[in-house]
């Protein structure tokens, strides 16, 4: 199995999960509140069953995480992570920013990730050694080697510890935006993301996107990413930026 | 003048703010920090100068509010109000959730208003006495009687005092969206919009979309929104919801 092989079947689960998506999209729908008080669909349990099927399909040997139905194989050295809707509430809320991540991380790292926003027909992927592509083109985070210049989007406050220091630090900051924030990270568009609380398949699919573009992403306290990581995650466009931000999150 | 032929101009200027503002949208462009610690950007100004430029040609008589170029002929008995990117801090980020707003104030009380999403291509119109256009379509507000269902929206909680309270008394809470969260209430996919702080151009355009899709928009007292009311606003969908939503207000 190449790499090749691996972002092919990628594309192919992002566009079947769309497919599932899209006519849910400002329609109406159930949703329920899940244990941690989060909000699930109908959308997200489809979507995720509509990936499933076809890694079940394509690749019958590596492991499945997904948010909504849990662990397959979850041992597997190959093992694909799934969220099929991040920023399900902004799904229900009809804006069109939320995210199908997809990633595939291979010895507990991911190698290939990619964000799709299917209703905008949006889609970001990284892959280890490679240029992030947004639509095909190449990515690229921009410079902001000082966080007082800094843009810092998060998706909110009860969701970033530190949310305080670091708005007061930074030149201005943008609320909501779930994992498209990374993605707008990757493009250029915002220079700093901060949040905690993230499962593996919150975060597994952006890594491989933000540090494809250029950018770093990392725990807080500087360590790589890995399955079993706390939750804690900080990604920066220009990586002069992340000593700065570290030295934040310890105070 | 007929409600028609003012129609008809609004969509002119929503189209040229449009034309302006999309090959921004994602590029390079300097901003500078206003007064108010509010950012703006090239495309604000060229896009507002575009619109004022059709009104002194169609209207010369009527006079025009804007946020970035200040008042002409404000006292005229009707005034057109301007907002050409509310939520520039999305647009400065790359989000497609801002918004171009356009009034007409006829005596002091908006008339007609339009909020478009150029980037999008989606655009709400709503005109006294008839029904809010979501793209040419009816939009509803939908049905949420009890607060405790209900998704509730607002842009950052320094921008909407009582937001703690409202946050543990709503269902559910989704930060960012500036103006596009009144459209998506009017639409039917929020129930709930509380704010402070606004200016007459951030509100003006609102409240015919709101209204003409079934919901109530009103300042923190209950009251009309009028030009010199205290930029305090509340929106809902489902007019039950506003005494529940004004009497935490009042707390």
């Amino acid at each position: 199995m190449t790499l090749d092989d691996d972002i092919a079947l990628a594309h192919a689960l992002a566009d079947a999960a769309g497919a599932v998506i899209r006519p849910y999209f400002r329609a109406r729908f159930a949703h329920e509140t899940k244990a941690d008080a989060s909000p699930v669909t109908q959308a997200d349990r489809e979507a995720e069953a509509a990936i499933r099927a076809l890694i079940e399909q394509h690749r019958p040997g590596d492991g499945i995480i997904g948010e909504e139905y849990g662990a397959a194989r979850a041992d597997a050295e190959r093992v694909w992570v799934l969220d099929p809707i991040d920023g399900t509430r902004a799904f229900i809320g009809g804006r069109p920013i939320f995210g199908t991540l997809i990633a595939l991380m291979v010895d507990g790292r991911p190698q290939l990730g990619i964000i799709d926003q299917p209703v905008a027909g949006e889609r970001w992927v990284g892959a280890t050694g490679r240029p992030t592509l947004f639509n095909g083109e190449p990515a690229h985070t921009r410079a902001c080697s000082d966080l007082s210049n800094a843009l810092f989007a998060t998706t909110a406050p009860w969701f970033c510890g530190g949310f305080d220091v670091l708005r007061g630090a930074a030149g201005d900051t943008l609320l909501g935006g779930d994992c498209y924030n990374y993605a707008l990270l990757a493009s250029g568009h915002a220079d700093l993301v901060v949040e905690e609380g993230l499962k593996l398949h919150d975060w597994a699919a952006l890594l491989p996107v933000v540090e494809g573009a250029g950018g770093r992403m990392t725990d807080w306290d500087g360590h790589a990413l890995r399955k079993g990581s706390d939750g804690r995650v900080v990604a920066v466009g220009d990586p002069a930026l992340l000593p700065q931000v570290l030295r934040l999150l310890e105070g």
